[in-house]
């Protein structure tokens, strides 16, 4: 089969690796219907995080079930199925807890040793605990459809869990730092499942001001730094109560804290990859929350299913380009240039 | 009148100074009946702190209401009353939502320019506001009433304080990181108040051990650093869900981190006064939150003023050393040594 895999910095390309096989009685296959690549996938692109030579790539996915191990009862070859992008072994206390992403036994797809999402097929270790069937679904449905289902996989579960870490309540006033497929995703979560009144999306970015519209932010600040914080402060006051942070970096760390009120909470969910630190005085001073970070996706997926084939959600509009698998260095040059916000891959 | 006096590291004495006046009608005047040396009060003391020479010093105090301005309607001469350490105005938006802490023209006694609790009275800002009244106090109420009604000005609301921020629910495990003061006070509120079935205390000082014992705590694990925290696990298992952080020192948070299990919440009341900041990656992985910080005193004074006059809480044995006024400085010494948790003070 063929399967994108890592060379170098900047360097990504489509080739030959074996056909996945049952390893375990609780293994499944599944052949990919759509993957797509996550701003994480671009840390090895830029040469932030080293990354082994032809490992496999991507953590996004969904398909159809090949094969079941013996097993694994709840699942059958044909079933239609979204995958969390860390997979736990559902049994540990964390993964009872519903905290999958801190499994005691866990992984992640595209981990080394691990297949990739960004191929034909993988393995799913643990299949009965972590794959979510669709109800009705099937590759032939409509391509948005299948989008926002693909979506389920990462950034829209990540936007809700940074919503529900922010802890935004019915009616209140949201800022959402980051204007990637996470922080959009955030928009649409506080907007249609959280019930926030006010979402303020800090982006300067046209398209994505537009998507973050359409997925109901209310108001955009285009600014940056300490004037992105006077420009929030002019629209809503003392600050808001819940902050999503989608970044990761000091600079919207600064800025999340910026513009939240005294006592309010920020939900972190940009993954802090040049690790920034932050001061505890003046959280404390403050009395300012911070809770995040890495979503069990499994935690959220039933719900979101449920939304998504209700047609009552849809974030479909965070992917903004399709390409072949055969196009990964396109996709992946796509999204580094940030000429895409999210890029669907197609096996 | 006389009041502690900041003179240089080391050195406080007691000196005369004018005797405080109404100065708004919002003001008081009170007549102190206990004080107190707070942990904080020692970074001046230790010259952590730069502080002004001949500044006033002490932010607890229970007295009598002397005077009152034109515009403080519901105190009158004679009201036996405890203040919070620091004041709000009662009317901005912070106040108004219980976080006097964060008030937008508040203050604290032995500020800059400001009277301080260690002394024989003091002018209070917007007394309407900050005062509780005692129903029935009076300064001839036993000592040990005294004593745990001056424990509400700061240590035994800040514990409380840590505790909610911690998340603290009914039958829930707790570990308490820190035997100062708050700490102690924090092992009283988890059990006393919001119901926790087992507190882990963090001490490894004997006396301390002792009065944590008396207010429910469970467990008491001498060690420190990595030693403590796999003294915790061995206890408890993957960690608590709930740490209350009343240190502020980078050792204290690593140890206050690796106590909780992944998904947990840390109350951090322990001011970090060297300024340590936490790195945000660990917290992103492991799904913990953070929330501080300096307790809005005001919201849990009518609640706390309850359960002591009623007899239902007593924090009063966290005050193991009682002196005049006029040795301020043995008290400080004696904290500063940690031969007394803390030093109440007779004026």
């Amino acid at each position: 089969m063929r399967a994108a895999l890592y060379l170098d910095a900047g360097k990504v390309v489509v080739d030959d690796v074996p056909d996945p096989v049952l390893q375990q009685p609780t293994d499944a296959i599944v052949r990919v219907v759509r993957s797509c690549v996550c701003g994480s996938d671009l840390w090895a692109w830029r040469d932030t995080f080293k990354r082994a030579e032809r490992s496999r790539l991507g953590h996004e996915f969904i398909g159809v079930v090949e094969k079941v191990g013996s097993d694994v009862g709840n699942l059958a070859p044909g079933d239609f199925v979204i995958a969390p992008f860390c997979y736990g072994d559902g049994t540990c206390e964390y993964c009872r807890a519903g905290l999958q992403s801190s499994c005691l036994n866990g992984g992640g797809w595209g981990a080394p040793g691990e297949d990739g999402a960004q191929g034909e097929a993988l393995r799913v270790p643990y299949a009965a605990a972590n794959l979510a069937v669709v109800p009705d679904g099937s590759p032939d449905l409509p391509e948005e459809r299948l989008l926002a289902l693909l979506s389920l996989s990462d950034v829209m579960a990540t936007g809700l869990h940074g919503v529900r870490m922010a802890g935004v309540t019915e009616g209140s006033t949201v800022v959402v730092v980051g204007d990637g497929a996470v922080g959009l995703c955030a928009v649409l979560a506080a907007r249609a499942i959280a019930g926030a009144e006010r979402v303020v999306l800090l982006s300067r970015h046209e398209a994505r001001q537009g998507v973050g519209r359409r997925f109901g932010a209310t108001d955009v600040v285009p600014q940056r730094g300490q004037e992105a914080i006077d420009a929030v402060h002019d629209l809503i006051g003392l600050g808001a109560a819940h902050v999503v942070e989608a970044v990761g970096t000091p600079q919207s760390w600064e800025t999340a804290l910026g513009v939240a009120r005294d006592g309010g909470q920020v939900g972190a969910v940009g993954v802090p990859h040049v690790t920034p630190s932050i001061e505890l005085k003046p959280l404390v001073i403050r009395n300012l929350g911070v809770r995040g970070g890495i979503a069990p996706v499994g935690h959220y997926l039933p719900d979101l299913v449920r939304r998504v084939v209700a047609g009552e959600l849809d974030p479909s509009p965070v992917f903004d380009r399709t390409l072949p698998l055969a196009d990964i260095s396109e996709a992946y040059g796509l999204m580094d240039r940030r000429e895409a916000i999210k890029v669907a891959l197609v096996p």
